[in-house]
């Protein structure tokens, strides 16, 4: 079965384009219009939301990350609607994570590996490493049985991140640096044909200072970066996560795209309801794939 | 709006039985006569061994722990019988905690406290504090709009949890204890009418030395002890967790009591695939009762 990590730096590298976009729909990210129109349906708007956004990007970014949690409020129409939008990302040719922090003792990672990682489910999944290894395994096991990868938190982009991850330990370091230690080991029989492996970590753009210690400590670790845009992490923040030939790990944004019509230049243009969010979202992704370009030396070659 | 943890201490006092039954069910578990019954309908068969169980033990027990990923594994239809589950467990005055172990930034821990905290929802969630204060705040804020509960993991019950949780820090302590301190500090607000507070602490049975240090350092936080029994924690080992008056903690059994048929007494009395799994769940129940009021002296007061 072929490395996960290895089809997504393929793609990165043949679009010269380390952009995720998550697709994090909320109603107040959604034209008014297209709220109306499903009226109280809102996960069938999201759907309708995400499609028209996919088809929008799929020639330009590798990869989307749907947030399973903005789904599961709606409850189970929610969650089919969070399904769907997985496959038809895959029709599409995209990668896609599945943003799910899963975390959870042997037997119950277990089913949730079951639940997350088959063969019709995200290419990656994001996963909580507080419970340690024997939590890990069988998130491992699928990935290494379906083709699949990881995502392990290690440094989040929000402010409470440091109130655990920045604690410093007796034995030297701090706990974001152990966690990070730790995935580079549980990584190590998942390394594929371009040199990093299917277990991967989440380093947040908004830590650029701990994100450069860790692209030294974990070289044959992927990063996801999430943070830029809204959450205020900038290109050369995120840029530290990358190696000389331009690869090493991939930027997020979610609103900074997908809301990208509410941005007052767009409003301007379209008018402030329009139906073209989905192309103000390409032209934000576009945008934000030539900042990264002008950040990531070895993009250009 | 009434605090959770005062209608759970209330009812265990009432029933003088501090357990909690773990509602984790998977095809292993259950009778093949009930499994053939509902054929492809996997779900189906677990919301009907989960009413028989609930129907058993819902006087003897105060509260009952369904493990989402158990019924996430099985997609929708398996999170309607998760649903299904807790609104049958809270008709029969059951409270409910929905094991749901999430944790993340901001404004997705608030989609996922309006997903698992609404109404019609649990009475209690576990989360992960890996990400910190403001990922934990909106669960927060959505237990004191709602009057519910939360458990945040503090020690897990299983071997990898030493991992990350027993890292010595360098100002002195060990991470789970540092995690321990934040708990109670986030739950100060949210103290009921008999001392403890809504916002408790996940404190395995397996690791009896720690709980007894967080009993003394949490005089104001309420444990959930999983690792009893199967995972071979035992009724001593959970005493640790209890103050003088017999409060201060709910021990769960998942396994131990829902697949109690599958042991070689009651398998003997009852022959191999007898329906006759709710009466034994609720034998073990009542023996687990005992072994407890056995070593928690408050209780038989």
């Amino acid at each position: 079965m072929a490395f996960a990590i290895d089809r997504l730096i393929e793609r990165i590298k043949e679009l010269r384009s380390p952009v995720c976009v998550g697709l994090d729909p909320s109603t107040d990210l959604l034209p008014e219009s297209l709220l109306r129109r499903y009226a109280a349906d809102v996960p069938g708007a999201f759907l309708e939301f995400n499609k028209c956004i996919i088809d929008a990007v799929y020639g330009i970014v590798p990869v989307v990350k749907p947030q399973i949690a903005f789904y599961e409020r709606y409850g189970i129409a929610g969650i089919s609607a969070y399904l769907e939008t997985v496959s038809y990302a895959k029709s599409r040719g995209l990668l896609v994570i599945g943003d799910i922090k899963r975390g959870d003792i042997g037997s119950t990672a277990a089913a949730y590996a079951d639940a997350h990682l088959g063969e019709d489910g995200p290419d990656f999944v994001t996963i909580n490493p507080y419970l340690g290894r024997d939590a890990v395994e069988p998130f491992i096991n699928a990935c290494q049985k379906n083709g699949k990868g990881l995502f392990v938190l290690v440094v989040t982009s929000n402010p409470g991140g440091a109130d655990l991850q920045n604690l410093e330990l007796q034995k030297g370091g701090r706990l974001y640096e152990h966690v990070g230690g730790l995935v580079s080991e549980w990584g190590k029989d998942l390394v594929g044909t371009k040199g990093y492996s299917s277990v991967c970590a989440v380093v947040g753009a908004t830590a650029p200072a701990q994100a450069k210690k860790l692209r030294m400590s974990m070289p044959q670790t992927f990063f996801l970066i999430p943070g830029y845009g809204a959450q205020g992490g900038t290109a050369a923040d995120a840029a530290v996560c990358f190696n000389k030939d331009g690869i090493g790990g991939i930027v997020n944004s979610s609103r900074g795209i997908i809301a990208a019509w509410k941005k007052p230049e767009y409003a301007e243009k379209y008018g402030k309801d329009a139906g073209c969010y989905a192309d103000c979202a390409r032209s934000e992704a576009i945008k934000m794939i030539e900042d990264l370009r002008g950040h990531i030396g070895g993009l250009n070659d």
